[in-house]
């Protein structure tokens, strides 16, 4: 996905919320929009947000001086998370289509974002989630769910690449990895996470504390954007990216940056922002299982 | 009003929108918003926001070459609202109380935005607003609603300066003006509007094609900001400024340059936007009569 107009206000407002967060005074959060601003000019509208949402968090952490600013509220997103992985784990076997409702619980932890996840009544979200999408299947607006082709995409695959997003959701992530598993033993996967701490982005830490690395092998992408941008991403990763026939992308910033790319790829997500629910034709807060272009 | 960091990506949009509904492609409008980021850092948060909107319709004008992109949209908003004049007459002649009604429709003519003029159904908005405010009056909310304080200031003014904001809109100022003229005929009364253009604000071209050069004295404040920032007004504005003992103040652009000035200021506007909501202590759309601080 390109940057659109409407991303760039958005930037800023990231910013804000950012320094807001981490309860920063106004004079140093505009120091902040201050450097935010100076790179405008630098963006292409034709490059991907997740680029310069890259430059944002770079400016931030150098600005506070702190490498990882959201390590706190990642473990408890974690925590949080955990907590609850047995009655999502029950949810997929109290089920008629197992391996639809991991796919819809996956999709769900997409709503743990990093301002929100404190206060979240994570069930509450889960329920009403899984609930309008189980509506949605059955309704005429599949048109963003394409489940059935995943499915059959699922079952022809050797190796499937997953590329988790947030921590916190990385826990839903593991009932879906799970059932895969589960379905088809014999198939590799591995789960790819960001090289180096940005925004909420699970790491490796956060992939081995809710024990991922137990069920794939996990990988870094090697870099700090907030999203996969295949130009700045490890050798190592992009070998595995193109050994995969199959891939998983979790999340907003991994559809923005992997929207337009080639290969096998089902982006599962919750359209969180207007701009990138224009890109999709599909509406705010809409549960969207799709392929790339 | 200080500037919030909130208003730092509205910034953003109304450029965006500013190049949208002057059907602008996006390469173009990007190249605005890289010269108002270039400003960012220019910009006080001490400053008023209207100190960041000059700079920003400088950008505008100079990019598309063209001195006065709004002049055709203001000459349409105020043909508009002169079609409706007779009515609104009406309205205050029919009512109980001809100033409050005079107060209210100048008020709901502050509804008249640049972006919505065209479609906006004019009586519809007047009849809500000003039904919405006299629920307002009869009930406990009036703390935003000064009308009393207002009355009985009027009643002792010598010299009246109003400060116009909008085309469109000073139709409706002149529904106010006319009757506080009615009311206190040996009242001198200034109507001031923007030197130079700046978005849809009133310019004296407007001020005299409705008429209103023939019941007051229209001066110029012999600036382009889309507010009042004295110290960039000239010297004859000013000399007026300081010999009126009365100001009625319109719109959210005046308030929020104004807000912290002394003087015996009266602010009229619907409140737009969420920072300026949040800086009184109001809600979004909310009528507005209230002093300086």
């Amino acid at each position: 996905m390109k940057t659109y107009l409407g991303c760039i206000p958005c930037f800023f407002k990231q910013t804000i919320e950012a320094g807001k967060m981490m309860g920063l005074p106004d004079d140093k959060v505009k120091r902040m929009l201050d450097k935010v601003a100076l790179q405008i000019p630098e963006i292409e509208l034709a490059s991907s947000p997740p680029a310069m949402g890259r430059i944002i968090h770079r400016i931030i952490r150098e600005q506070i001086n702190n490498p990882d600013p959201y390590l706190e509220l990642k473990q408890k997103s974690n925590e949080i998370a955990l907590a609850i992985f047995p009655d999502l784990k029950k949810m997929v076997e109290n089920s008629e289509d197992r391996l639809l409702k991991a796919v819809e619980i996956a999709i769900a932890g997409n709503i743990i974002d990093y301002g929100a996840v404190v206060d979240l009544d994570i069930n509450k979200e889960i329920n009403s989630i899984v609930n309008s999408e189980e509506d949605k299947i059955r309704n005429e607006s599949t048109r963003h769910f394409a489940f059935l082709e995943f499915k059959n995409s699922l079952a022809k695959a050797n190796t499937l690449l997953y590329l988790a997003d947030n921590a916190g959701e990385i826990v839903f992530d593991r009932v879906l990895i799970e059932e895969i598993k589960n379905l088809y033993p014999d198939l590799q996967i591995y789960c790819a996470v960001r090289g180096n701490p940005v925004l909420n982005d699970c790491l490796i830490a956060d992939a081995v504390s809710v024990g991922i690395d137990k069920i794939t092998t996990v990988i870094s992408n090697g870099t700090d954007a907030p999203g996969t941008i295949l130009d700045s991403c490890s050798k190592e990763f992009l070998d595995i990216w193109n050994a995969s026939d199959l891939i998983i992308s979790k999340g907003q910033g991994n559809y923005e940056s992997l929207s337009n790319q080639q290969g096998n790829i089902f982006f599962m997500f919750i359209a969180k922002c207007e701009v990138l629910a224009g890109d999709i034709g599909c509406c705010l807060r809409d549960v969207i299982l799709c392929r790339n272009r």
